[in-house]
């Protein structure tokens, strides 16, 4: 990474379309990155390509993911090494953005793209610390406030990593775009902004009666 | 497909855990995919896995995606036949499920993954059924209030076709798994929902004062 802290563009990093959309600056990625918990983890199986949906933490430059050790991915980031290659993407949508033409119809986004190997994390610090930033990544505070996994958790959990280094994010903002012709047609044109919005929190049956609701759930 | 409507499950579509997630109900497959409007596409190139996200519309047992003809999985899928494999993975999230212990943490979710091989779509019949399908499947109702591709974006746009056979559909709903022996820790433990929520479209600046806001927006 050069001194701008802007992750160095590679040729499957590049947009062949919408480039003004690209950027490589790392406080944006990170940023991205850190309003979401979910990914779509892409990987290749018998030469066929394989997107399934999983949650992943970040510390620093690095990704982490996490799930059985019976997963399919899991096992292949695991044996044998070096590792498995992976795309894992991060999309936020933040509105419709209708255009008085069907063609100019679009999406308001903000979306990362990681390229890269995923290895597996075995040093048990390490992973101690990775499991820990996939819990608070979903909901900050949170793992302090929950018994952390004992030895036969630990053991049943595979994590892998992914370092952040061919990354690229892409966002869209504004507007549609029309046609100067089209300005004049008699159809409703802007955007519909969306967002994920939380609602109350249910507590479980055999939640004890003592036992309140903490800060960081009413924060989100 | 069965006399149940029921996608048959192959290798790559059982699940390897958690298989009382998974269902293959061609109903309960096509409402997961008719409630969203993005997909994460993933295809391979140059033997890696590659993830983006992008827009889908549903005509039956087809899914339908476009893009620039200039995109690459789009030129990919176009030459050489026979088609670009692919897998389009749609997600749902429904909540953030917290248990007591870190290793029980979930995501309440909706998921469909399809697996397949996807084609371009050439016959301009089907592909302006794609085009309004795509558009209809963001915004009901959008695709009549909005003037049609014309020569020049149509030849501007690719899209490919890529059936519903090989498909699967899983599905977490319920609170936490606690461990027995946890229920007395102190931690605070059930679902927090999430939903995306739409807020108050914003009209185009060029937006005629005349122009109402049409009934299909206030509906979402």
């Amino acid at each position: 990474m050069s001194l701008a802290e802007r992750y160095e563009p590679t040729e499957r990093t590049t947009l062949t379309r919408a480039r003004e959309r690209a950027t490589y600056d790392q406080e944006t990625v990170h940023a991205i990155l850190d309003s979401a918990y979910l990914c779509h983890l892409g990987y290749v199986r018998d030469g066929a390509p394989v997107v399934l949906p999983t949650l992943y933490g970040r510390v620093g430059d690095r990704l982490y993911l996490h799930g059985s050790t019976g997963s399919r991915p899991l096992r292949m980031a695991g044996e044998p090494d070096p590792g498995l290659p992976v795309c894992v993407t991060v999309t936020h949508v933040d509105g419709l953005v209708l255009a008085r033409s069907a063609f100019h119809h679009s999406i308001n986004y903000r979306c990362v793209v990681v390229h890269g190997t995923a290895h597996p994390v075995t040093e048990p610090a390490e992973k101690s610390a990775a499991l820990d930033a996939l819990v608070d990544h979903v909901l900050p505070g949170r793992a302090a406030d929950s018994r952390p996994g004992n030895a036969k958790e630990l053991a049943a959990t595979a994590v892998i990593r992914l370092d952040l280094r061919e990354v690229s994010a892409k966002i869209r903002t504004g507007g549609p775009n029309d046609e100067p012709e089209d300005l004049a047609l008699p159809h409703w044109s802007g955007v519909l902004p969306v967002a994920p919005v939380y609602g109350a929190p249910v507590p479980s049956d055999d939640l004890a009666a003592d036992i309140p609701q903490p800060a960081y759930l009413s924060a989100r």
